[in-house]
């Protein structure tokens, strides 16, 4: 359960209170789903706490933009199409949302690049971090082992710098390259869990001691000063939660999932993607939709790949070697074409 | 009048629509003007469309920030004080505000400086732009020619590459070095109010002939084409008003008032400023009250400045050429102190 | 001659200037024209004033960012093409760029809309206007009457709601949609500029005569006070000139030609996005040509538009009807394979 | 020794590179210690990369923006001060530098807060981290000891929700609310020393064991997997070594540093502010100076902090109760003025 009873406390109240009226744009299907957590990993949770806008105020701000031109426009899903294929931004960007996110530090710290964004976190300067720690299990580990596998094969045979193949291509190849070998064997998997786990109590101990103050605030003992927390949060390990609210503008966080609900992101993080994901489906059902199929799901090509593709609609054989493709491109093109190569 | 008809249809239609039930932080006081358009100089106006937050949504995002630690907290507005006054600007950052603006596009190139907030505007690439120009009254005039003049005066005398004195600092000071001599005298005045009002007719009917297009679409001669509108509008001056929807987080919204609700800044800008701050004061008054006092109305003093005000504490008899400072900061100190010299 | 006599000489003195010698990265082929005016359209120029980094320090951030992991990588063009396809856009922010650009302030107002850089803009506050405006050419008006003929055909069969085609799609279209009857006849067209020219001169007279200033700061009637600059410059049209200093990052400055290099943006920005370009080949030729390749010249195709070009490699006779697609990007994706439906 | 022996040989080669000739605007004595690391704490280092403009820079941008009208202005160094002052922070964007910084993880989570920059980060998802851990040394400890005695007084007695005064004001006041007592007792200290440094040598160990890899790369144990690196990296605390490439504009700088070399940041990422200061004070001599006088040593009054002063200075013997002042902003003013109350 990700919630401390405070914070559920918190949630009761908020949700019990009566509805207020209210003349703004208003989205039922979110506030349905207002102040829940929806819980990631296992003691993570995404809340929202807020949002301005709806699918509505895209096409009004659009039509700010393109003035008495756009009258004649009947539909608003063909014109939120429009703009996300022509990446016309700025539409997207009137719509606002808030979000109280619980996660561990490793995932916080990719997640922070994401610059445009307003963030209040949770500080261990301030206050004392919560004993709660992410702590994968097995299914996890497969999957992050077939990853690494699949980086090391890379590193050996050629120039691979990263380890994933690029986004719009990856379903397939990760299909097949990835064997019954690359999985942790139960037992090695089991032993590393259970050193995770350990480390974890063990150094959370460590930070109390160094504290000398209980969860409740008392010294441990009471001849001894204590470590200032600033410092003492020093020995905790990564994998140890953090909290923050963070507010985003819906073209940013579009650009955010574009990136971290991609198979290349890690998978700590793409979970949380995938919740955030269903949160804009029901916030913004159409450019939910059309970000689907113009951004997550679309395939950009260079204009030596496209041309390749043309030459084989006009019937030409085209190969690697008469492509003028390097080998990585033509890899990722036969990719997508299907993984036959 | 500043709405066009469709305009007025349009603000008519949101105000009779029933308000909807929402569990998100309300403000009945913003709501009461919710799409209403508030009118400033003679075409312009500015209409909430949106908002996102209220004071308890700053004081939210500074506990999580703060933790355990504010538990004691007991006062939102002293908090409130504190976030201002040392700059602790993230909890600000977490409401949000959308406005729709009507403005000359002289001001509109000045707005569109302050980078952090999102806006469409309406696009003359698109649309034919409405025949609206802004024309200053007499009382405008008067207060410009003061301040140029004044200009005029640093010019010649010093290095004063800026015309007004620093913000806080301004309004004793102005009120000194104003005379009458440096109104526009009422003929000269009438007559280039003539000269404005009669260049904007002209050019915008130069526009139309342009365009070949009357405002209803239809050519105007049927034997010519007609300029693109992306092109025709070069002729247009730039008092000419455009529009454009506005989003931007508290935070942004107060800096840019801080400078556009300045004294020092153009009497036009300033206009809208006016307003938006008292769009703020009914959407967070206790944020309003803070920024008033710490920030609107505060003073910053150099350390050689302080040190000047602490000797004279101490019964020193400082004289500019004993403090320290160079003429024009001893200047503006004496005009904060209250302009005795 | 773009520069006044007074810009000519820092040009003349900053050229002559003897070399200093730096431990920086430097690229001599982008020394050759430091500060050296490229003219564009009839006043305009853009002259590179300072830049920070090269090729190499794309490679060198790249590399800090993915490690020990990186150290097999033979090529520098194999890495920053992969950055550029994979949309690894931090390396390429750590370049710097400086540019001072004279434009017209209608180009200006669709440059400055690009948020993420740095400006300093000459002033009509404090400054006096030179008097120089934009008049296109012959060429230039044949160009925009096509773009709009094209334009007014969309409204009228489709919700066609911006002027162009998509940017990878547009080359061939353009070319098969534009007829002759689309130019403007050369008796319009002389007609035409000339009014654009005499109403640039009358305008500028008035503003001249509004701030009763000559061009040597004497006033022209001692009798009478001027209206203030920063009223006064509401008379001046939008193809007067203006001028600033803008500083921008590499990745930032790509996504800006990406845009405004583009077919569909107007000829006017465009010419500026030209030089542009030829200034970042001088400077990182491997980025741009990285660039031109995956990017300027890419083509994004969404899912169901990739998959219909598989069911046609597969030999599939997928239609209109049977793909899936929209009217409008069944089109856009007929262009972009050759304009063959 | 910060350095690897892979970065010192980097240093080395570029340090004995012959210098190039550049017509770039170039300071002497930012280039004497280019590419040196500079040390700070007691594995960490700031290296300057690359620069871009210097003073002259700056005033070259302010009179792009005010034009004629700044001719006259005779000195560079009272421009510089008039605009820091006045917060004109255009002119301050035109400089940008690039640092390589190696720092402890807690550190840059702090730093990263700071959106306005570019940055590269060393990535435990592709690379295995060094085994470098920050430990403070007594020093240190005594005066976050201090730190922590006052945050916990001003918990008990009052909504102390931070743990400092305000940034101008704290030199005096600390001094006096520091008492012996507040200072670890060496025993204390040093226990406290040698947990922090087994248990940072343990997690390391752990790290390399979860990862079957030394520090060539060579599996550990031939007949184990090994852990994928993005998930080892959980085990680690969060005082281990990073390192980053990270640019930002001279303006954003200083603003962080306003934040970060005051005496209210955390010890920790104050000792690299502070060597970043001295770099700006090689970098932009006359923005250093103005920017510690007007900024980093001034002091902001509220208008109702101000009228007390004005009120003192008319010979009124003003109280705590006769001020208007809250009770935290009256403390804070008296020990602005000197700790008398």
């Amino acid at each position: 359960m990700p919630l401390t009873p405070e914070q559920q406390a918190d949630v009761d109240g908020v949700s019990n209170a009566a509805a207020q009226p209210t003349r703004r744009a208003t989205v039922p299907a979110l506030e349905e789903i207002l102040y829940q957590p929806l819980t990631v990993l296992d003691h993570g949770f995404v809340r929202v706490i807020d949002y301005m806008g709806d699918d509505a105020a895209i096409v009004q701000a659009a039509r700010v933009s393109y003035g008495r031109g756009t009258r004649q426009v009947s539909e608003d899903r063909g014109l939120i199409g429009y703009l996300m294929r022509h990446r016309h931004s700025t539409p997207f960007e009137m719509c606002e949302i808030k979000l109280h996110v619980k996660l561990p530090i490793f995932v916080a710290r990719q997640w922070i690049r994401h610059r445009t964004a307003n963030v209040n976190e949770y500080s261990a300067r301030y206050s004392i971090l919560d004993r709660e720690f992410y702590v994968p299990d097995r299914e996890f580990l497969d999957a992050r082992r077939a990853e690494r596998r699949r980086e090391r094969k890379g590193r050996r045979s050629e120039p691979d710098l990263f380890p994933a193949l690029p986004k719009n291509l990856a379903a397939q190849a990760r299909s097949n390259r990835q064997g019954r070998e690359e999985v942790l064997p139960p037992d090695e998997a089991a032993k590393i869990l259970a050193i995770i786990k350990s480390e974890a109590a063990r150094e959370y101990t460590i930070y109390t001691k160094l504290l000398n103050e209980d969860a409740q605030g008392r010294a441990i003992d009471p001849d001894r000063h204590g470590l200032a927390r600033e410092l003492a949060r020093m020995v905790l390990p990564a994998n140890i939660y953090t909290q923050w609210y963070w507010k985003i503008d819906l073209h940013n966080l579009l650009h955010f999932l574009s990136l971290r609900a991609d198979p290349h992101a890690q998978y700590e993080i793409r979970a949380y993607a995938e919740v955030m994901l269903d949160i804009v489906r029901r916030w913004v059902p159409i450019a939910h939709e059309a970000f689907v199929q113009h951004r997550l799901h679309a395939v950009t090509l260079s204009a030596a790949a496209f041309a390749v593709l043309k030459r084989r609609l006009a019937g030409e054989d085209v190969t690697e070697a008469t492509s003028g493709l390097g080998k990585r491109e033509w890899r990722e093109l036969m990719a997508a074409l299907g993984g036959a190569d």
